[in-house]
């Protein structure tokens, strides 16, 4: 891996490659790409950046792996638990064990941010249908 | 822990103290503070934020730890290894096992930086004062 990466002030890296957020399943989620920026052993853990175009969301999810976030770009709302919390450049966001939660990028702006993840992590459970207006409540208040 | 920590604009967090760079010994630095910004058991992980002011500089040092670094603030330089490089903001620098590294601020501006760290790691080796200038040589081409 090469020493220095430099952005190159659109949010993408020298010999970082943008993914597909999600490459299996049917997940609902809109407008969302992945580049992984670090992935080391010790910690055994990877750096990722999301970017969620304006108007678009994350899959909503929950898991027993912790998220730790940091909005780089833009700013949106995070439904964590049942609470939406606006969010914007440089707030951090701690997704604990088994809280559902998703990410909002505001309608006019995309929403940019990091997120910290160890390497060995169980898979996302998503909700069913029938749960998820009762879910996501918080983001209509 | 609080879900959302929201930063102030002026790269403070609600609730993250800021603290003294080092605490201890005699590593010769300028002008470093340091805060914790998320501090995980799994991956067993730290991601903290060192702010160098306007032309001050971390100490010279190397470990078998490796460092994860994104600028997120101001820009200056890097010395890893033999070479100094340009950083600006979200650049990412990567810093491997033994590897002599030192982030200097532009003299106009400060450089912040994310640094993601092993929470389990060994401590920083000095140069000896003899070895300083040739380390650091790559600083001065």
């Amino acid at each position: 891996m090469s020493i220095v990466r430099h952005a190159d002030g659109t949010f993408h890296w020298e010999g970082v490659e943008v993914l597909e957020y999600k490459q299996e399943g049917a997940a609902p989620f809109k407008d969302v790409t992945r580049q992984v920026l670090f992935d080391t052993t010790d910690p055994p853990a990877q750096l990722r950046y999301f970017e969620v175009a304006a108007g678009g969301w994350t899959t909503l999810e929950r898991h027993n792996h912790v998220h730790a976030v940091m909005v780089i770009r833009g700013k949106g709302k995070a439904l964590v638990g049942d609470r939406a919390y606006d969010i914007g450049t440089h707030d951090l966001v701690s997704v604990p064990p088994m809280t559902w939660h998703q990410f909002h990028a505001a309608a006019d702006e995309p929403l940019g941010f990091l997120c910290l993840v160890s390497s060995d992590r169980d898979r996302p459970q998503l909700p069913a249908e029938h749960e998820v207006e009762a879910i996501s409540a918080a983001l209509k208040r």
